[in-house]
């Protein structure tokens, strides 16, 4: 991970996650208040529309452009395992690099990071050969291009091995076990839906890189970008307090790869 | 259009048409027989995987590489006319453009040209809309590629208009009417399955600027690229025989577009 | 169209247009209003999971179950026309039924209507081979299935040929032209979204088979059933006002198909 | 495992598994050597044409008509395991077995099996949930219709506990290994495809309940009904010497539930 200086964190989101008639989350509220957007690519959501929309939104407003692939399953918005190959998985995620670049050019900008989505971000972060397969990949398109990863994990190592800057993420709305992992998306009190919430532990994981668990103890979490789920109805509260409360402290909101 | 001299002449293919279990055309063989070779770019045929093998054994024969992007309607193969907005056609071009083009920088290319598929192909010909449509979003994807267009249509113009280069397209295996256009897919004698039709007409073509009709007569056709159709069976056969007969009059067979 | 007494009219909405995470429409407010329910196939629009629930919901509500079939186009929502066969569209159209049935009388349930959807329902309507074929497929399927017909068009003709039932098509929510016939949907004033306004609309048509025009005069519309569109925000509201106003007149709602 | 004599043997082959303009198998002549078809439901493959025309078929040639459903990954042909949820499964099953059914039904026709594919089959059989929600989903659409299983596992148990009839299968053209289970399809000699090869191991499977394995002994393998894989290429020559080398022993080759 790569920050220009020890008061610098990056506020990233996923966006354009719509599809055809379909809308989901606050784009035109969450995007202003990111520093990095991730942006589907059209396989687990998003399409070309969205794409070219969503790209122009975040340039116009000054928010660091980034690539959100996800696994070929729309109806299951990428959440669910699905046991491709790492040539496979290698494959699709240029294939989306490249769509969304196209947009991305035309519109002046460039891709600055790689986010993973849903099921891909885990199973990419379990297995060596999917690890290497996207760092490589991202490598061949744009060796410029940083990987938000999970920390210390496998695709970190397969990043930072492949010459990728990296920037480990972690959940300013998401609760943490006591073993400093999220927990479960369906289990009570998983999600922090309050925004004065997610500020606290935003502050806590940006200034002393703990956090509180969910049994009250803390646990060490180091982050160089912090996540805010766009699909969450009220994902654009939680960003606006979450960086009024990490500006409020003198921290810098940027994103780690743009200039 | 734009030939390096009045002795040359591109030969192009559409390859890359399989989709996950599926195969269709006689892909290796033929490649190495064209100067330039269309893509599926993934909405009416071809995925991630087709994409990048067809790529690369394009790039290993010193074929040029060219998008083939059609509408998005892969269980009709892209045939059947969809009424689609011009921007619609615009976002879904750039998406295709750009998804091929990270297979092809992948492999160290460069595209080279555009041919759009199937319907797309005719829509945009007779759409003024579509035409400049699909003419601005190639320019600004890259305005150094080149269009494959039907003489003298709407989209040759869009195209010049937009500053493109452009090259007029005859089929060698295909019938021609009185009227200098294609007799329909369906009709009988439609296609011209033997070789050495093929390559007479192709020779007439390229030589003189017409062709024979279907009712004995000769209509004018004005050609910088001649398509042989990679789904036909017989499709490497054909390809040989034109490219044969042309080189034993002294055509050398390239590119229009690649250096 | 098959009314059971002079006072009964039908109301209809479009339902269980979901997909995957994606929601569109206040279902759960609007079914209970309407007497017939058009459920989206997942060809358009729509999901197993998402038909299952509906189909669920419906039978619970005593709402009479209808198949709402589209173009299998979901990013365009099934609104662009596409120039499918008529066996294509049967074969569709067959298949959707198909599927739909099955959640349906899994809950114990039979479908009592088919109404298509958006370019298919105009393009059946302009073109005798599409009727027919749409006409024969659901008498094949079920000869028992009423068909919602735009009034005095070539769909309801070819279903009276094949004998099945039918019900003419009225909107309460959508402003008609002098000429009998809906304005585009995207012109100035084509949807009525004052609650108040749809439910004078519907009883003009229910009571005295008029509508006042967009410019002020009246035009004839017969009608056995009224059309809510579910997607529109306020469909719920639209709903509850015209089932209101024709109740108070003495209407009595009910699907013009089921016992 | 329901056969209505000791001496009757059931051949089945999956058939229907094209899309678009992709063909897959050589459906016409197999499919008159088979006792039990098992069409493609259009998730792993299949689409409403080829479904109606290999309905179609199989009923011309009097062969039972099975379901063959799949996972929803056109693009992996349902071979890569997908993390759904049993109801999900039993929501795409429910949707692919009516969607089938229409076509069978309009060609006077009943579905009398059904056949998981690929991924699909081999989870079902590991997954005490999905076994159920699978038994569940065939028992509410219709009772009468029998399973095809994997001997002695849990979907076979799912199946009888929920009152269906079932086959055990056994592969006629695959290479056992020494626990009696199938050799992974990737490694060497997994397939059998000398057609004496595989009618002598058909001949082994029905006449005394075992193969010999790849390692050159025997192995215990329970079968009613022998599947000859429709996608390899000599799947015709394998069912043929097949059902000569059975019927020229005296065995009767009938699907096991059909009247």
């Amino acid at each position: 991970m790569t920050m220009s200086n020890a008061r610098t964190i990056d506020l990233n989101g996923d966006v354009g996650e719509g599809f055809g008639p379909y809308a989901i989350g606050r784009d035109r509220e969450l995007i202003p208040l990111l520093s990095s957007a991730n942006i589907a690519c059209g396989f687990h959501a998003g399409d070309p529309r969205t794409m070219r929309e969503t790209v122009e939104r975040c340039i116009e407003a000054g928010v660091a452009v980034g690539a959100h692939p996800g696994l070929p399953d729309r109806a299951g918005f990428g959440r669910r395992a699905l046991a491709l190959t790492a040539q496979e998985a290698a494959d699709d995620l240029l294939y989306q690099l490249g769509a969304l670049d196209a947009f991305v050019r035309a519109a002046g900008g460039r891709i600055r990071h790689v986010k993973l989505h849903g099921a891909l971000y885990h199973m990419a972060d379990r297995s060596e050969a999917l690890a290497e397969a996207v760092a490589q990949a991202v490598r061949r398109f744009d060796p410029a291009i940083g990987l938000f990863v999970p920390p210390d994990g496998l695709l970190e190592r397969a990043a930072r091995a492949a010459g990728l800057k990296t920037a480990a993420e972690a959940f300013a709305d998401r609760r943490y076990g006591a073993d400093g992992r999220l927990l479960p998306r369906g289990s009570a009190g998983a999600v922090l839906e309050r925004p004065e919430e997610a500020a606290a532990q935003a502050l806590d994981i940006a200034s002393r890189g703990v956090v509180r668990t969910a049994a009250g103890g803390t646990a060490e979490v180091r982050a160089g970008t912090l996540c805010i789920h766009g699909d969450s109805p009220g994902a654009p509260e939680i960003a606006a307090a979450v960086r009024c409360a990490l500006e409020r402290e003198g921290w810098r909101i940027a994103s780690p790869f743009a200039p």
